[in-house]
């Protein structure tokens, strides 16, 4: 982890417009990983060796395999099998060489170039593909503020966006769901944050939305709606157009699936997200394996994209190998090119200046770091960020929820009775083991999963925090808080099943056509 | 460079209809790059250590500065300079790092990993960007056949041909010039071969052509028409479609370029490819950065490509390492996709079996080593392909004609004047140096430019043999040979130049707008 100027690749938050020599992405990461790593040795967090992970992956095999033979509870062992993965995972990153058994690293001459992708921040992991953590609290989201170069949401930021547009806050922004943003210091043509983009508005000048989905299958859940829902509600509030990424190539790239499941997929989850209650008339939804096809200006900004982009830089931000296959290395390009407006000639007739501003999960900030690096030097303006927090897996804020693991997830096609069932069986609980010592010392709302999902869905403030009162208090029982989370979320559910019935083919077709959207630059 | 099985992964010629489970295209080139220089080390083609070729650049740098100080002849210059390039993408190559004067190689983690892409066999060296030899006869192409894995075109192939088509073969069959194809030992319905094309013909079972070009500029010259100029006459005998890929996005990715100019300069040379005689009715030609936004198989084809070729293959076979963008990385995978039938929906409604055949220069190989590989993988046949030998520099056959060096070069553009006189001056002579000792002891027409020349384009084989035998005799000077030449050039660029003249905007239009062609399958 060698680079020329150890301090100025770290400052995303200063004004970038000058092209760096180096590539200060791959840097940000590498950097603050190292700088974090160091400052937290104390913590036992420092660098292992392959043969440390080699080890540690031995000896989770072991105890998985002990689970297994000593017949404990599924979700046990799937927690042990979901944390054995994630080990192999990480012995490959650092070795460059995937786990066997009995066969501890060789002494790989790539292992001394790789540079992990993710930080281990204590135990969070996150990037891309992983979310984990031993907390049970989830993340700890002020480290990765600092580890991603990222800037929190200020309350200062939400007024000022209240009194800009006019409306109040979203729950999200008032509860830090959405709660992390990408600043830049000085004013700077080239580069936007949350602030200049309030600017614009309040001089009329516009900009656009761009989010996306990768459809991994049919069935989404309830944590994909998030950013949908923040969306559409940036969309009313702000009065613009937006795009909307289905990344099919990428699910065919990293999934053992067919080209052609992977775009049934795509297809299928835009009519959920069409149930949202996105406008017609401002919201374009592609599938990357249609639109490819169908735009002289996407593929033009992928190839300028990924002629400024290196297998180092890729390397080091999503922690590829030389194993990984030629299309996962140049996918990052793909999922980059929608932040710029020539990406939509269609939409923006050819301006490229119009800015963007990307709602998104914060796993899915390494692909927008490298978008910001890549922008000035490809004569593109830099996309603004809204990052939020994950959405939690029913068994704990340890991961985020997952549909490839039906346990952790409520789906938007479940019935009221398995809303029910599934919250009461396994939504993680803060409570205490008997009624009357909970009475007695109260329940921890930090940790359980129930209230955290109320945060998310309950609209009512005072409602909210009443509960938080009350449950920390012991006055509100466990059963009381899961009724409370159940009949928030069945009528909820149930009304998106509606409205994804009213949704024809024929308005997939009008959504997912390339043609003008209802707005003047 | 270890491989489970040293011998089995350089039969290209057997039948590979099993998938592999390593790839097997990068064991052949590296495999038989080791076993080329184990053979020939006592010739002192040993493998080189970064070290080791670090000081040939410096000594090839010193070698340059005292030609330029003793100011020696602009053409000794140049053929030093051209090796000081290729021994400092050498050093690249084995070492990971640029050439530095005064920066020794450091102990790169990466170097005991790179294998080097092209082979030197003796001092030839060919790869898709390079062709390079001390041998002022050109490259010993049997030799790499070897080191290729293909196969010569021997006459009794020659004869089937004339057989089967009832047509007199092209004299660059006739002649060598296409002299290498792929072979298959066993009939195999995914594997193809040239007389399995003839199989096909003979069975009224149809297939189509595709050959390319990189349009790295608007100046074609007469080298480029090679592949032309025999895809066509395989359009007329055989009678079928043919797909001509302008690779604009490869240009523009390893080129200081813009994609506007890229793509002009597609448009600009599709006019002197059309120029060359092509049937509408039967051919599409196309520029990757418009054919990818407008075609719904392309983009399919490419990921399907991508999702089965890893970085460590494309770096055995291309030399790719670590520095180099990303859209160097994944590109083979564009060059590869017309290969496909499904590449073309338009054309081919859909099918997927329509074999390919591609006729190009054999620099483009490790292209097309790599889609036969993939082609099983991803359900599709294997494309044949025929290779040439390259045309030879001004300067003689130690390298190819190149546009970047316009005194290596007859253009297409270049007056009747500007032949003769870049022939006299230029055109490397095997006479001798007096008319006396020319007349007693004859000159060499193997390394005689012009006699080379000739060969390419003298379309009488008895009047090619003749001037061979005079010449060698001593009884034809080297003026009289030049001046051949020159009119057998003249008339034929003179030609070339009027009907490219007829070429007008609308007529480029029709050949690259993606339509049916007059053909069925």
């Amino acid at each position: 982890m060698q680079c020329a100027d150890e301090w100025s690749c770290i400052s995303e938050t200063g004004c970038d417009c000058t092209p760096f020599s180096s590539w200060a992405a791959v840097c940000t990461l590498a950097h603050i990983l190292a700088d974090t790593m160091t400052d937290s040795q104390t913590d036992g967090a420092a660098a292992e060796s392959p043969m440390e992970f080699y080890e540690k992956v031995t000896a989770q095999g072991e105890a998985v395999r002990e689970l297994k033979t000593g017949k404990a509870p599924k979700e046990e062992i799937d927690v042990a099998v979901k944390l054995l993965l994630q080990l192999k995972l990480d012995y490959k990153r650092v070795s460059g060489q995937d786990y066997k058994a009995g066969c501890p690293p060789t002494d790989s001459p790539a292992s001394g170039e790789s540079v992990p992708a993710a930080a281990e921040d204590g135990d969070d992991l996150v990037d891309p593909w992983t979310v984990a953590t031993s907390n049970a609290k989830g993340v700890d989201y002020e480290k990765l503020i600092v580890r991603f170069g990222s800037s929190k949401i200020e309350a200062e930021l939400i007024e000022r966006m209240e009194r800009v547009t006019g409306q109040k806050a979203h729950r999200f922004l008032r509860r830090g769901i959405f709660f992390s943003h990408r600043r830049v210091q000085q004013p700077c043509p080239s580069a936007l944050d949350m602030h200049q983009i309030l600017d614009a508005y309040e001089n009329k000048k516009s900009f656009y939305l761009y989010t996306g989905r990768g459809p991994s299958s049919e069935a989404m859940h309830m944590g994909h709606l998030i950013p949908f829902i923040f969306t559409k509600w940036l969309q009313d509030v702000f009065d613009i157009p937006l795009v909307i990424q289905l990344t099919d190539d990428e699910k065919y790239l990293w999934k053992d699936l067919t080209l052609e499941d992977c775009h049934r997929y795509a297809v299928e989850n835009a009519k959920d997200i069409i149930a949202c209650g996105f406008d017609v008339n401002k919201t374009f939804i592609f599938s990357d394996l249609d639109y490819m096809g169908m735009s002289s200006g996407f593929y033009r900004n992928v190839v300028k994209i990924q002629k400024h982009v290196t297998f180092n830089q890729v390397k080091g931000i999503f922690g590829f190998t030389d194993s990984d296959c030629i299309g996962k290395i140049s996918f990052p390009a793909i999922q980059a090119a929608p932040s710029f407006s020539t990406s939509f000639p269609q939409i923006f007739n050819g301006r490229k200046d119009i800015q963007c501003l990307i709602p998104c999960a914060i796993d899915q900030d390494p692909y927008f770091r490298m978008t910001r690096d890549v922008a000035p030097r490809i004569g593109y303006p830099k996309p603004a960020l809204l990052h939020s927090t994950f959405f939690p897996a029913l068994q704990g804020a340890q991961t985020k929820m997952s549909a490839s693991d039906p346990n952790s997830s409520i789906f938007l096609t479940d019935t009221a009775k398995q809303i029910k069932n599934k919250i009461n069986k396994h939504a993680f609980s803060g409570g205490r083991d008997t009624v009357e010592e909970h009475r007695k010392h109260g329940g921890d709302a930090d940790v359980d999963v129930s209230f955290m999902y109320l945060t998310f869905f309950l609209e009512d403030d005072e409602k909210l925090e009443q509960i938080r009162q009350d449950y920390t208090s012991g006055a509100l029982l466990t059963g009381e808080l899961k009724k409370c989370l159940i009949e928030t979320l069945q009528p909820m559910i149930t009304q998106h099943q509606e409205r994804r019935k009213q949704v024809t083919d024929e308005t997939v077709k009008q959504f997912m056509t390339p043609r003008k959207l209802d707005f003047h630059f």
